[in-house]
């Protein structure tokens, strides 16, 4: 039968869903998520006064919201210390990584990441055919000399490293990063993915717009408890950032994702308490898997990587066990990280659940065939 | 000084945004907005249920959003009596748009629409190296007639058209709907634009999801008034519908967006409100209008197209008086189409500002040099 050919790209890609959510994994199981601590996001929510906002400006998400951003991004640059040309706001990292791919990734280009690190960028890169390259983790961190170098040999155009790392949660020091980036050619575009920057120890390298081949991927969805609403934004040079209004969808941004991020940027002592609160719970989780025999390791994150100290299969049967209890956890697939779980940071009432479910999982995990 | 290098495609791009939102006319004239009437968003609002519902969901905002979108596809499916994988939910037609380009068009395809018809479409086009051909209106209407044989001479890839139309507000009857889609070719994909579906007069043409290069779009931002949200979503067959799976954000559509549209689905009482009073509205503005010397085009859409009855300057004369005394709308560039001015359905105290402002400001108008 005649009917419309998609692309060639398209026409390769296979329908996928990046992460699949506890919703789907509920439906197929019909096993309630007694707690969700797999997605990495912030079970103590968003600031009360963000909820309030948020409330009040309910009746005014009749009018379109501003195509700019433009209060937004005022309200960032302000308190980084750049200009609002040099920020772009995003549906999410995601959003941005999708838009980032596009503006500079032609079909055959090198793109270099980690081996293990955050899927959903490779989901941009393929989708726009791209030729990924990968650098496998050095234990358990990202191993920027290694991305630097591979950059140059391939003449990659794009090259991605977050600090701190998902999956592991680990943290490099900021010299490390200045180092990897001084290391990147200019022509190759650096992706800093800085989602956790709140949860980590060390402040990181200074923002340098001047430079003219690095953008930094920040969020609402993590620290500031706002997954929900999907609101990430870019920092780079205005060449770069500027570049994101040839291609976005320039109302993607929506008066809620505005409203609540605006309001989340206020509440600086809200913050202070949620990542303090993270810090706690990582500490929690810390005691449980070590209660259970297991190693946790650091975290610069909302989140704690626990090493299951057996194969990959095994970690999955863990998994699996956990959520047959009602816990939802994730973790990484890449070999050398596949023996570790992933456990979010989330309220005292999640992380009972947790502690009463991982012996009942590690049991069952135990006695598999 | 090196730099990464852009895409070919995107080298060529200027950055742009396709409508300037009322905030930053505001932010660049000084002048307040008094009547927001260019939009064609709904002064009326969501339905006092939508306002509730999400007012009680903020706080659970901190999860993702299920990035099948389970629950609003189902609705939507029941709703049409069709299959919930012949559903897309995006952020806005304009996104849905957007996909549906990056997964059909490759650089040079042509791709048909009308001349003066939705520039973001357009937009989108241009933004994957899409080859535009443009059909003028026949009067005030699309012509469907005259897309159909473009599309078929050139061997577009895709063909647009809005039913009912913006920005002209009118409404092609479902036969010739019906009759354009048989006449354009299998291997062409349609895009029917149906945003302004709830206020037309006439049913649409019937659902059929066999057709296989057929996608309708359509909004909760017209007649549910929830263009701050901004929810679209896209009917077709499976195979259409499910390669929008290749390439979207699949977290793209946040919490306040599935919540919202949801509810505002389920309350049809209130929809069928909202459309009779953007129907009495219209009838308001056609009599402001033709109260001064104007003439209002029949709508059946939640604007109103005013012929200023001279030429495309002088009715953009009006446009701008307008502006100075506070009330927004915004009109048609195209020629044949530019003598008009786009005003939106809103509520009386909205009307009663532009009541007042127009007289004074078609006299600044018409003693413009």
């Amino acid at each position: 039968m005649a009917q419309p050919s998609f692309t060639a790209i398209v026409e390769a890609l296979p329908e996928t869903v990046p992460f699949v959510g506890p919703e789907a994994i509920e439906r197929q199981t019909g096993i309630a998520t007694r707690a969700r601590l797999g997605a990495n996001e912030s079970g103590f929510g968003p600031s009360p006064k963000v909820i309030a906002t948020l409330r009040d400006a309910t009746p005014e998400f009749w009018t379109y919201p501003d195509p700019e951003n433009f209060e937004l991004r005022s309200a960032l640059a302000a308190r980084l210390g750049i200009a609002s040309d040099e920020i772009a706001i995003g549906e999410g990292i995601d959003g941005l990584m999708g838009q980032l791919v596009r503006l500079f990734i032609e079909p055959g280009d090198v793109v270099v990441t980690s081996l293990g690190a955050y899927p959903t960028f490779n989901y941009h890169v393929v989708g726009y055919g791209g030729d990924l390259r990968f650098v496998p983790y050095a234990g358990v961190h990202e191993d920027p000399e290694a991305l630097a170098a591979l950059a140059r040999e391939t003449g990659a155009k794009m090259v991605y490293l977050a600090n701190p790392d998902n999956p592991m949660g680990s943290a490099l020091p900021a010299a490390d990063i200045a180092r990897f980036i001084a290391a990147v050619p200019d022509t190759c575009v650096i992706v800093l993915d800085e989602a956790y920057l709140e949860t980590a120890p060390e402040a990181p390298v200074p923002i340098d717009t001047a430079r003219p081949n690095l953008i930094r991927l920040r969020t609402f969805s993590k620290a500031y408890g706002l997954a929900g609403l999907r609101c990430g934004y870019a920092i780079g040079n205005r060449r770069l950032v500027g570049a994101f209004n040839r291609i976005r969808n320039h109302f993607g941004v929506n008066k809620a994702v505005q409203v609540a991020a605006l309001a989340a940027l206020a509440d600086e002592a809200y913050l202070h308490w949620a990542v303090d609160a993270i810090a706690a719970a990582r500490t929690r989780i810390a005691r449980i898997a070590e209660d259970n025999g297991l190693t946790a390791l650091p975290s610069a994150t909302n989140f704690v990587a626990v090493d299951c100290r057996r194969d990959g299969a095994y970690a999955l049967a863990v998994l699996k066990a956990l959520a047959a209890e009602g816990v939802f956890v994730r973790k990484p697939a890449a070999p050398g990280l596949d023996q570790h779980i992933r456990i979010s940071a989330g309220p005292d009432a999640a992380l009972d659940v947790l502690a009463a479910a991982l012996p009942v999982a590690l049991a069952h995990a135990q006695s598999a065939p």
